[in-house]
């Protein structure tokens, strides 16, 4: 089996996750500096915009090759996306929410690496079958979009590892050190977090979403919009007036109808804690501090070697 | 800190979850053999019936000291499973279910070891304050009832394992050597594992379910019951009349009618797989066979040490 670290010029086999409104070029270019993948998060960017944060990226780091785009594929605007990105260099995607079949061959043409984000076994082949050269499988922790199965980061890695050949990136609950080892011990060859970057200097997110995720507690996230696309929110008014309306027997075009537009721009990246969508993952109450990415990365390094250290013989 | 092996006198810090219907006097004295705590549950029996399975296990174990039982705390026939329980020897109890203030002082005062299940730090504490000796805080992706908060594993154990100063063991999702490393990594100083017993040889679950458990898949689970008591089954025809009656708004009432009396003895001890209710964790699609107890407990053992050995350095 190819090895991660192979595949990624990278200091240690973790993933910045590509998050909407929170990881632009300035995050994407600290991970890249601190020897971690480098994600620009293109969801929310229309192609003029994703291009600014790659040249800011560039800008700012001397690691362009550890730089990436994270390309949701459901807008019109993806091909877009991918060609702003491959003609500014990038040869690093992740693709989520969509069929791996799409671009995958395509990209691959173009000399690009392709990680697509599973969410079971079941998808983890098809990505395999569609030449993807690595998964990010992602459990029911995971802040932000989620698979309908529930499958929890424990139970999902040691299957994903088992169903295919090509490397397991594990996502889901992963905060500190303590959850890599986890996850390195359940056959991962690496990880991807988004939720402890949240909090991070570099981040773009809002300082009051920050101070919100570091006041958290383990009972403040909730896996929401069951009947439309599962995603997984910090628990607020926007939040309870989802549940009403679910717990009402809403449909589908109701719920569409009160979450509008924006919803997510408006509490990640305006702040607005009441009326805006905060996706974030279970794992954001182990967050104490707001930190550099520099100074997350050394932490979580040192953390995960002691417990590796540390571990008892049975 | 107190060591979870100075407190129970096992070979491995691994206990089989008592479980209804499944972990009689065969199975807790089989896992007693094998080194690891043997734990019958109490649930579904009446003291009567309970004795009978603690005289059966101590006639199949030179491990008595090993078995344990598990009482949910909120049958009327609690007081007097406990105390039969005592009246033969045993001196190891899991308590779950209900508050840990009601018996835990009374049944240290009988010299007893009591471990409560929790889902949450904050319930942890409650124990702690309680006087419990330990924790098994268990994770969302455990089978059987579950908690509100949905909590998983991978986030829950390190959580736990700094709410309180005493050991903590970890269950949910745990069905091998993977799993328990993943849990050492997370803090905890031992696992309970209970879904992996269940395909057991020396269990009482009918070879139906035995049978459906080693033909599930990953996506083969849910919890299910928000309203009422929430609860992880296999999905059957049972699970769908369920769901069916909650997407429609039913009623508290209405789902308890529906559920009717005897089901979980009909679907796991029957092995009426359609009608009966069948509770289990998602990690069953892991199993792949009927093993002996002796065998699994050598299998993960090996396996954990495996991976133990072979963690990779950053």
């Amino acid at each position: 089996m190819k090895k991660i670290t192979d595949l990624l010029p990278l200091k240690y086999p973790i993933i910045q996750a590509g998050m909407v409104w929170v990881s632009g070029g300035k995050l994407a270019a600290a991970s890249a500096n601190a020897g971690i993948l480098g994600v620009i998060g293109a969801g929310s960017m229309k192609p003029e915009l994703l291009k600014e944060h790659i040249l800011k990226a560039k800008s700012l780091t001397n690691h362009p090759e550890r730089l990436a785009v994270n390309v949701p594929l459901l807008y019109e605007k993806t091909k877009e996306q991918l060609q702003v990105s491959l003609d500014l260099g990038i040869k690093i995607f992740i693709t989520s929410a969509g069929s791996p079949k799409t671009y995958t061959a395509w990209l691959k043409e173009q000399g690009a690496v392709v990680i697509h984000v599973t969410s079971t076994p079941e998808l983890a082949k098809k990505c395999e079958a569609a030449g993807c050269d690595a998964i990010i499988a992602e459990g029911f922790e995971a802040g932000g979009h989620n698979g309908r199965d529930e499958i929890t980061t424990m139970v999902l890695i040691p299957q994903v590892v088992e169903a295919v050949k090509i490397p397991v990136i594990a996502a889901g609950g992963i905060i500190d050190g303590r959850g890599i080892a986890a996850a390195m011990c359940l056959g991962a060859q690496g990880v991807q977090m988004g939720t402890r970057f949240v909090t991070s200097f570099e981040s773009s997110a809002h300082d009051h979403f920050k101070n919100a995720i570091i006041h958290s507690t383990p009972s403040s996230t909730m896996l929401t919009l069951k009947k439309n696309v599962p995603v997984r929110l910090l628990k607020n008014k926007f939040f309870e007036d989802i549940k009403k309306l679910e717990d009402q027997g809403a449909s589908e075009e109701e719920l569409v109808s009160l979450l509008g537009k924006g919803r997510a721009r408006l509490g990640m990246l305006e702040g607005n804690l009441e009326e805006g969508e905060l996706e974030i993952g279970q794992g954001c109450s182990m967050i104490k501090k707001t930190q550099t990415v520099q100074e997350i990365v050394t932490e979580i390094i040192s953390e995960y070697n002691e417990i590796k250290n540390n571990l008892i013989e049975f």
